[in-house]
């Protein structure tokens, strides 16, 4: 079904950019293979070398331009070898076909970026699961027990619910950062304790039946007497909230990340906080970071891809965040469907502090 | 500790071939990666373009050689994508270090070929694991059960062991065959219901803690009123059980694949069956075929890989099989490490007919 959608894709792909064939050259893929493999041919591994070939019509027997899975640029369109390609040069040799070679990079690009139906169905399933995970740690977490703990106890509501895989490396998924003094970034869950007058932050994704989630939420834990939150930490989440909703408003079709970033960032800078020093959203699919464009600055480290359209179909988290001195860090991440009409939540957002 | 016993090892490999440095240049590991990094790395991934170096001895500022992990034959050491090749040249543009590139085929060839002792000891630890599996197999195991239930049994075993992964594709894996009739190779089990009167035939490896473990084992179900197997199949079992034998008893370094497996194949045609299609053994390691050298005939599909020598450390799988008409197949497969003095089991052998 997926493999069905995404090659019906990638024939409109190219056609769209003017390709009459794609070249995907492959052996022994068990050592690893090509991570565009999954797209187009499934969860299956090849063992001799394999030529899939995708033709623009079914009709060309001589394609103007051969596109192979190389790039510069883009990991995930990187998967032939050097020494593959050498291989194919090899076979080439004397035709006029190595003249023919260029990168698959747009296809790919294009192709991993815009979710089918089925797709967007499996990150939807994973977000489900999520969210069900982080309830089960809202009601487990208590004062008094460290970080490493409530980790713990989420990578066992994980095996519970037969999910294998966190969405990236399991040392640091969940993050759990407790109070002002917890490291934030993707480090893992410390022996630091819960406290009361704590921001508890979580970053957690699972990847599940091959696709990603990744969800942050933010807990406060009252003091003895409060029944809310401080003005500090209420005021923190109110902006991240409304940085949330700013670049959700800004994501339609034809925008850049760039300028869905921008409006985001703004929020937060215009409220008095020193600005987040990452990007606000990345793709989200196969990988919690699933390559192509980023909803980013102009930094450098970012190289072009903050200046890359939003299309409909690709999936997008929201990250904003902010330090508020002596609670901790509130940071939220949704993930979000762009439209042509609007942009969705794949599952519900949090859009009240949590109190504990 | 693996990564470590790895990396010296792979120092003393590059003096072993003069070759003064050894790059391995990644990015964003998270999609794939090159396989050679889980050696000398470990079980991370790296986010940035980064540069592993290796070099021969740490004073050499002026490498005469530079090993790249691109190699049109080993899929295993071609882990650099064309892309970020092109990346490299462009980094040495204007240098005269482009022209010291040579391929790191012969470095990691020999350094995922010969096993540290922690590699060793996890390969054992994955055959401990499955010859339980099997145990709780063949007491499980009934006539009138279809292959496929025996095989879920396995799977839910796995389960039950905390195994996630098994050695090659879920779907083929276990193979179950019972009885003449039942489709051999790397075919799933079917819906064929075992027989008394049927050799069972079962080839099953898992991966536990990144190495793998492939095994074949073969049962009789006895017949009302027999106390042994008839005399074919039991003749079929000792003629593979002798070309066991004469494989490992062949095997030591500095022989090739070729002399190996020539001496299991002579046994089975000497006793009047046809020869088996398939090479006597691989390369067992991270994967159930890892690559490297196969204990084959000079068939053109193995290229030169029944070329190559054995060597103390590498680990093999020894897997002749004959098919007994009318009852089944029978093969054997026992995973062996090659060592200066001798070949030894990593696992209890099978050394007869197991009767049901």
């Amino acid at each position: 079904m997926l493999v069905q959608e995404k090659t019906t894709q990638a024939i409109a792909i190219l056609d769209e950019l003017g390709i009459d064939a794609w070249l995907t050259f492959v052996r022994e893929t068990s050592a690893g293979g090509d991570p565009v493999l999954p797209l187009i041919y499934g969860p299956h591994s090849l063992t001799w070398q394999s030529a899939l070939l995708l033709s623009r019509t079914g009709e060309r027997l001589d394609p103007r331009q051969i596109a192979l899975n190389y790039s510069p640029n883009d990991v995930y369109a990187d998967g032939l070898g050097h020494g593959l390609y050498q291989v194919l040069l090899g076979y080439l040799a004397g035709t006029s076909y190595a003249e023919r070679l260029v990168s698959a990079e747009g296809i790919i690009g294009a192709l991993r970026g815009r979710k089918t139906p089925a797709e967007v169905a499996r990150i939807r399933t994973a977000v489900a699961t999520t969210l069900e995970i982080y309830r089960r740690a809202f009601d487990f977490m208590q004062p008094g027990m460290s970080e490493a703990q409530v980790g713990a106890f989420m990578h066992g509501q994980m095996a519970a619910l037969a999910i294998e895989e966190t969405a990236w490396d399991r040392a640091s998924c969940p993050a759990v950062n407790s109070g002002p003094h917890s490291p934030v970034g993707h480090a893992g869950p410390t022996d630091l304790r819960l406290e009361r007058g704590h921001i508890v932050h979580f970053d957690f994704g699972i990847r599940q039946d091959d696709y990603c989630s990744d969800i942050q939420r933010v807990v406060y834990l009252l003091r003895p007497g409060e029944t809310s939150a401080p003005e500090p930490v209420q005021r923190g989440f109110d902006t991240v909230l409304a940085a949330v909703d700013a670049a959700v408003t800004a994501m339609r079709p034809g925008v850049t990340g760039m300028e869905v970033d921008a409006a985001a960032r703004r929020v937060i800078v215009d409220a008095g906080y020193p600005e987040f020093r990452y990007a606000t959203g990345h793709h989200l699919g196969r990988n919690a970071h699933d390559g192509g464009g980023v909803l980013g600055p102009a930094w450098e480290r970012y190289g072009d891809t903050p200046f890359r359209a939003l299309e409909a179909g690709h999936v997008y988290t929201v990250e904003p965040g902010l330090a508020v001195p002596g609670y901790g860090y509130v940071g939220l991440e949704e993930d979000v469907l762009v439209t042509e009409e609007e942009t969705v939540y794949l599952g519900a957002p949090q859009r009240e502090l949590i109190l504990r």
